[in-house]
């Protein structure tokens, strides 16, 4: 992506996430992901945590991850996150780069939608929460 | 123990629960042991989703854990659990060998209270459903 | 798929898959995945743990996941597979389904390539052990 | 402990280690002091993947915690650490409490030996590195 990212995260791999070939095994760099989301989302002023209170629930409905480098012991990396809106869903597109440096370690897409007490939404009330994200 | 069991169930290790030093990770076993809790709790009639939807939550108190022998990629284990009532405290004593065969994982014990919509209850509901396991 | 699968593994949800909003955690449908692959291998007579001693080690390229409907405390999914081969990359088609019936809980892929020694290889070793699947 | 501890991370429960009870899953606290121990060790200059790649592979022996209060969504904690030797044995005091506070949320204590090259040693290795916090 050309464009600027709009949240940045650095993280630490821990080492229980490294398998026995040495490297991050797989299904962390979706936790990764989860987890840059819901720290941008707090940023927003918008936790995870209250959103759940109020009934509102994010939930996942798709997600790609193309692995182009792997991360091992100790490494740390970036985690940036750049937010669309798609009528009722919501395209996060997240990179994750070794740290530091540049060099590309994972990119991914999730697509997500907002239900409120259970039913979809239009998702209206997370875009409103993330409108200086969204023009 | 030389004691009898309550409850055995064999699984094998998934490949991603192994670390780089090609064993299975610490907390894995964490998760096996309260695994065989649930199925122990579901065979005993009683599901952990059952109580939760009921508003009774088992809890964990304390956990203690020895490492004797690890387990590595593929191997097969059986879990065995023997539970005993200590007061408003269930202790179950939880041992993981190696399957076939009887050679020794872990031992371990852990010790669960129970919670009813979000407070200390002796323990009542959940003795009368392990009545047959408690005498 | 209108075809048949190449590979079936029934499994149970572990209650400590399932987070707050009550349903399996979306990185948990990558151990499924994986833990399918492997089993599948291992059916094919080449396990994971027998290739990573020869210096053979399937690694992802590249994995996505549709998610349909979640599962959730004590459920059980039969995880399907089929495979293909495209040149040097191998297609795991992958879907679950809840179980018993065929309610679909993902739909997912996994492109999968084969390291020799670390060297990115042509996949013929692998090929060679899947022929049974590949024709 | 009155003692002052030997290192100290602060960290923040990530949303998908809480289960559907609300609460960090107890394997997670597992993770959490392992995570903890590396960190330590990297800041005593010597890391879990340096010690790996000359044959020094420290194991667990053992384990204990005592669940006091639980961690939720977003919450934030610091995970204190204090390390004594009893010959062979390298006993990690591990105590986490919420942040910022001091509400206690476990107390824990792991317990490590040495192998080298798959050999239990004496543990002079890791005396030597930890040199300053074992007088």
């Amino acid at each position: 992506m050309t464009e600027p990212y709009d949240f940045e995260l650095v993280m630490r791999v821990r080492d229980y996430e490294v398998d026995v070939q040495g490297i991050v095994n797989n299904a962390n760099y979706l936790h990764y992901m989860e987890h840059t989301r819901h720290e941008f989302c707090r940023t927003a002023g918008f936790s995870f945590a209250e959103m759940h209170k109020r009934g509102i629930d994010p939930v996942l409905r798709k997600v790609e991850v193309e692995y182009i480098h792997p991360l091992g012991l100790g490494e740390e990396m970036v985690s940036k996150l750049k937010l669309r809106r798609e009528g009722a869903r919501f395209e996060f597109y997240q990179d994750i780069f070794k740290f530091p440096g540049e060099e590309p370690v994972i990119r991914g897409k999730a697509t997500v939608v907002c239900l409120e007490n259970g039913k979809l939404t239009k998702g209206d009330v997370l875009a409103a929460a993330f409108a200086k994200y969204l023009n």
